[in-house]
């Protein structure tokens, strides 16, 4: 993944279930927060603002396939690259593994929207200063 | 309790944790709802609108004593009543059982706050026709 | 939705985000509550035992389509319909809705696993008992 | 604090709430990480074996005062010490700051008990082996 981004995240033991392994929803949280590392490693944020007011990213999608478990303590590697930038939205893919070992692949496609306080959010083009700052992370295969 | 107010909560599967029962944060999630459902009875709701702006309840305190543990699917009964309206604040009181066994005792103390877009919250007097609505759940035998 | 299940959650406070609506991962635990209240309908649960030890449905699959969002005590609709009855897997389909206006889609897939302590899950064929009590969930235009 | 523990955790989107500051049951979670952090430190953690079975740490207490509030992207320094070691219990005391600022403080009590499958918690001594690891943290001025 040449152009990939790397963080890693311990499961806590809140995230764990009765089950006495993460609990799923844990990996849509943990997909978020690398998602918002990979932003902050390039100077962006999920809220920015620009002369217009405020723009924030809420999700149209997210999904994840789980091949295999966490446990409390485990320190997961997540792979994070960008597979597409559309006109108004950012396809980000995950891939979580613990000392290589395949453990789920995720997706989350992040939406460029107008935000108030009032109204709901509304899409919008996405600025070219942002789609500049993520290009890097496009994965070079899938990009056109 | 006669003044009290006495809701339920089923322990959910993302509530527990690798031991089996319902994770100690969980508790505070449940005596912020039932809190709220106690608002919501007298048509209270922790946002509120006067003329002046937005008023919300930050907490300044919260606390619990667990005697017993809950696990998944267990129904809690949650009994709520307000020890105390201060100028600003107020200080509720939760007692969690299961069939009637003790589970649990917590303390939640919200601040009466003018909250904005961009400043910290600040202390309020509590309105008069906001504490005319509590006073009935508080408890007889602690108010003066 | 002949064969479907519906229930209600409301949006607690602490399901919320700092963008003031629900937050993308609730869903997913909203999706599990749902799951967990039709089993529990039939006399089923997500932790079962048999003759030969403990049977529990760890996901391999979860995915949601927002198309709106919810905010703090609305009261989501939940419709849950069994897509698909596999040889070791259960497809679910979720459908939030806020007075009629749709919210979000989602699935889940859970496989039917043999657990233990010390062995992560092991699939294994959906007990006749089992499937038969989720068939009536079937949506008829989907199954053969 | 000389013998103390310092960690640091950066407030993630999913811990905001609705009025844009860290939900307070967000707070719990992280006292508890920085606990298991400080007990890492020393090669212990809350699951624990010995020669009779399974030692864990369930919490008889849990609480926290808040003075200020933590934003999305913050970065919250925790410094844990140990107020404590009693026959069957540890006390830790946590205190948040940003950038020097008090945002607040907690407690948390824990008791060693011997835990299974099917049987309720119940308190143990605290073997020697493990306070010895833990006494290094116990605040000189109230340790007797």
């Amino acid at each position: 993944m040449a152009n990939g981004f790397r963080t890693q995240r311990r499961i806590e033991f809140a995230d764990t279930d009765a089950a006495g392994i993460a609990h799923f929803s844990s990996f849509f949280r943990l997909m978020e927060a690398a998602e918002h590392e990979l932003l902050r490693s390039v100077g962006l944020s999920v809220f920015l603002r620009d002369d217009e007011g405020a723009i924030s990213f809420p999700r149209v999608r997210a999904a994840c396939d789980f091949r295999a478990a966490l446990r409390f303590e485990d320190v997961a590697d997540i792979d994070v690259r960008i597979e597409r930038i559309g006109r108004t939205s950012v396809t980000y893919r995950f891939a979580f593994s613990r000392d290589g070992e395949p453990i789920a692949t995720g997706e989350i496609v992040a939406v460029c929207c107008r935000v108030g306080q009032d109204a709901p959010p509304r899409a919008i083009e996405l600025p070219k200063w942002i789609a500049d700052k993520l290009r890097p992370f496009v994965d070079a295969a899938t990009s056109e």
